[in-house]
């Protein structure tokens, strides 16, 4: 996806609420902004927003000195994420199709993402998504790819939403490898979180070699780009991974809640909208 | 009211729906969000927001060479107002207090604003905002200060609530001066609209000679700092002028609806409140 004009006071908006977490003086916030002002001349409109995400972060980053502001929200999330652990279990054992009922959890689990809500509430959120139906079901081609693959490559997305991740991944019985940023970015999940909940109990972790916001792929590995490439089947989680690659040529599946007007209208539905989308 | 950090993300929301209007072309509108960005570096933050704004929409009107990109929207808007107007003169027929109903009226007319709002319901906001209290309510003190008044000096906002500034200047028996800006900008009144809503049949017309969206002292005409500093009382309607003259030294009175969250923190109320707020 190219990077809308709507992206930019959005990212100026973004840059605001992340200088905040690490900066206490409103001058030295304003410095950062002054940064972000400059750098919009330079931003190229037809690459992703997260690789124009990446420059934003990296600048503040740069003007604070912390390179991981949402750690500590990372933790809260994953914790409030883990305690629903044992409900959401219970749901899926009362389902009739436990892996459609795990993509929808892990759809709802989305809305835990820093970039886009400033305040949620995980419980009622995800209770709320439980019952209704996805915008975009593209679950009988998804089942047939599943039952066609040796493998499932799967791209993480934010921190606390792994948790559910985790769940669906737990429900294959097929092998997955669980993609994670490189380096913290927002609250995206890294290798460190990914080992917190346990994903490598029921998956390889792999590293896309990213610190954007999504697996943008001028920011990858070669040898993750390999991976990608290989891949029988693919499953992107979230915004950021479907801003980066929702031109992806490849047997890729799109789970994400578009809690973005701009991505939800990049789609093709309304704003709030869960999606299971087959790739072009 | 100084500059806060939230209003420059809504600078370059504002740049961008306003060039949206007169631009057809996203490279277009680009290089304006380019040059708003550029000058983010030079905001002085202790200058009120609509001297900020007042460049901003300087380089959108340079850029698109339309000095006046919201006519259609000013005629419309007080098209519909006007429309209202027999229904407003009935409700103040039946009201105990005419005043103080009109007050409300003229406050209610203050959700047109294109400044903050992107869409909205005259009708129903109108409706809606009637029977709700005022959430700061100094009614007294301005009564007192209206018996005590020759004269009031009135400071005009958007074009469409202008139709009920005029009703409000209706129920006053002593002479009203209504001030409108010197040039078009964004929705705001200038002589040309307040000469069509009749506001010369009830109040002398004089321009505070700014180009901003609100009177900011330092782009005012020396003639109409000398009027503002002699006025015996002075009403200053919605948001622009109370973020130009929160800090005037003078018996002036705020009439405003906060739809800005940044106002209503700077009031000390909820986003949404009315307000009849006597000046510092």
């Amino acid at each position: 996806m190219k990077t809308y004009l709507d992206c930019i006071p959005c990212f100026m908006e973004q840059a605001l609420r992340a200088s905040r977490i690490s900066l206490d003086y409103d001058a030295e916030i304003k410095h950062v902004l002054d940064k972000v002002g400059e750098l919009i001349k330079d931003i190229p409109m037809d690459s992703p927003p997260p690789e124009i995400a990446m420059q934003v972060y990296s600048l503040i980053y740069e003007k604070t000195g912390d390179r991981d502001p949402y750690s500590q929200q990372k933790q809260d999330h994953m914790e409030k994420a883990l305690k629903l652990y044992p409900h959401m279990e219970e749901v899926l054992e009362e389902s009739n199709d436990r892996i459609l009922s795990a993509i929808k959890l892990a759809i709802a689990g989305n809305v835990i993402d820093l970039g886009v809500n400033k305040t949620f509430n995980i419980e009622e959120d995800i209770l709320q998504s439980l019952h209704e139906d996805l915008t975009i079901n593209d679950y009988p081609q998804f089942q047939k790819q599943v039952a066609n693959s040796d493998s499932i490559l799967y791209l993480g997305d934010n921190t606390g939403e792994a948790v559910f991740d985790k769940l669906l991944i737990e429900q294959f019985d097929i092998p997955v490898t669980f993609v994670v940023r490189e380096e913290p970015i927002l609250n995206d999940i890294t290798k460190k979180e990914a080992r917190q909940i346990g994903i490598n109990e029921v998956a390889e972790i792999v590293s896309s070699g990213t610190t954007a916001p999504g697996n943008v792929l001028s920011t990858c590995t070669p040898e993750f780009l390999e991976t990608l490439n290989k891949a029988d089947m693919i499953i992107s989680k979230g915004q950021g991974n479907y801003e980066s690659l929702s031109n992806f040529d490849g047997p890729i599946y799109f789970l994400l809640k578009a809690k973005c007007p701009v991505i939800a209208q990049d789609i093709g539905i309304p704003e709030g909208g869960s999606v299971l989308m087959k790739g072009a």
